[in-house]
């Protein structure tokens, strides 16, 4: 039997989850992975959330169903074009993007909390960055601390006060290069990974988008090649 | 044009949430109704939501398909016996009964603060009670100041500091008999409500679990019959 204690790890099979993964396994955890299906167009991004999952180990791995197209409002849901920069420093990090998703955050969570009562797990990993958050409201470190003070009053163990839940964001204060620089250390291999919000028909990064000019700099400063890119 | 103020009003079709629709209505909100599909046996509680969305009039009525199944563990969700007690007395309302959906409300809050965010609006009305909560722990009034703060942070509003969530929850210190009052001075008609969780094939309350023998105590000490247990 694995006595290793239990814990959730939200993996988009993007570069960010992917290592908060292979933090996960390193601290000592058991990982069940969660990923979510949400009517967004990149389907793909399911597909590498899988690869890693079975390259990395996971106890169990699910995919969530939810549909937030219903409440429409997002590049990434709705049928609003994706931005594209020529470069990073085009991206204006005080503004929050078109590709905010209301509230994806607070949901994920949620259903991780749920999961992670289930399992009798106290620990949720997600892969938030405070540096490269881009103006995500829900990625702010002061968001994370309240999420854990308001499980805390929503579940059993805020009745029983057994155990406190615990949000682990292993990246908050890591920019991309040093986040990649931390999985590399870890053996993450990042050409099964998958970020990029524009892919074309075969699932390849299109190399223009946020997400790909951020995760492409942060190679750059290692003197790498992202290896989504050379695919 | 409709110039009251939009908001979310978590509809399961019940004795409490329709009661809590025709407070918000009273109050001058313009009310968008939020049900979920979530795996539950009882089906005949949706198709009792959309009975009093249509009688008591909604601005739009959403159905959001959740899959709690996939986390176990709730006599709601799984193949577990509903309880059955014999009078509400036995009803022990210390401990967390085996109804309880982890984190339920905390999934559906979510999904409303994404909705709200989406319309714009900055209230929610949800129709949890301290009084007869029946020891479910994201029912506590602590327990949802915690979720408004964690709201404030979690969306643009949070960063650009122009709106405040505010949760409602108007039965809070109402008992069932003072609940149900409120309804019928508000004229609802709680024969298309639903709040049985073990109803027979035809629909019909059983009159034996948790929730009927609250809601028939609050219709007896007003010297009352449940219309719901007439038909």
């Amino acid at each position: 039997m694995d006595t290793r204690p239990k814990a959730v790890v939200l993996l988009s099979g993007g570069l960010d989850s992917t290592t908060v993964l292979a933090i996960a396994r390193e601290q000592g955890f058991d990982p069940y992975a969660m990923s979510f299906r949400y009517g967004q167009r990149h389907r793909v991004e399911l597909e590498a959330a899988k690869r890693v999952a079975a390259a990395l180990g996971v106890a169990e791995h699910v995919v969530v169903d939810i549909d937030l197209r219903a409440f429409g409002g997002s590049a990434l849901t709705a049928d609003i074009a994706v931005p594209h920069h020529d470069s990073v420093e085009e991206i204006d990090a005080e503004q929050v993007p078109s590709t905010y998703v209301p509230a994806r955050n607070t949901i994920f969570l949620s259903f991780a909390l749920a999961w992670a009562e289930t399992l009798g797990a106290s620990d949720i990993f997600l892969g938030v960055s405070a540096v490269d958050y881009s103006g995500y409201p829900d990625c702010r470190p002061e968001y994370l601390e309240s999420f854990e003070r308001m499980a805390d009053l929503a579940t059993r163990a805020g009745v029983e006060g057994e155990q406190r839940l615990r949000i682990h964001a292993p990246l908050i204060a890591l920019s991309k290069a040093q986040t990649i620089q931390r999985g590399l250390e870890l053996g993450v291999d990042y050409a099964m990974t998958h970020s990029c919000y524009d892919p074309d028909a075969e699932g390849r990064a299109c190399g223009g988008c946020d997400s790909c000019l951020l995760r492409g700099k942060g190679f750059t400063e290692l003197g790498l090649t992202d290896p989504a890119l050379a695919r």
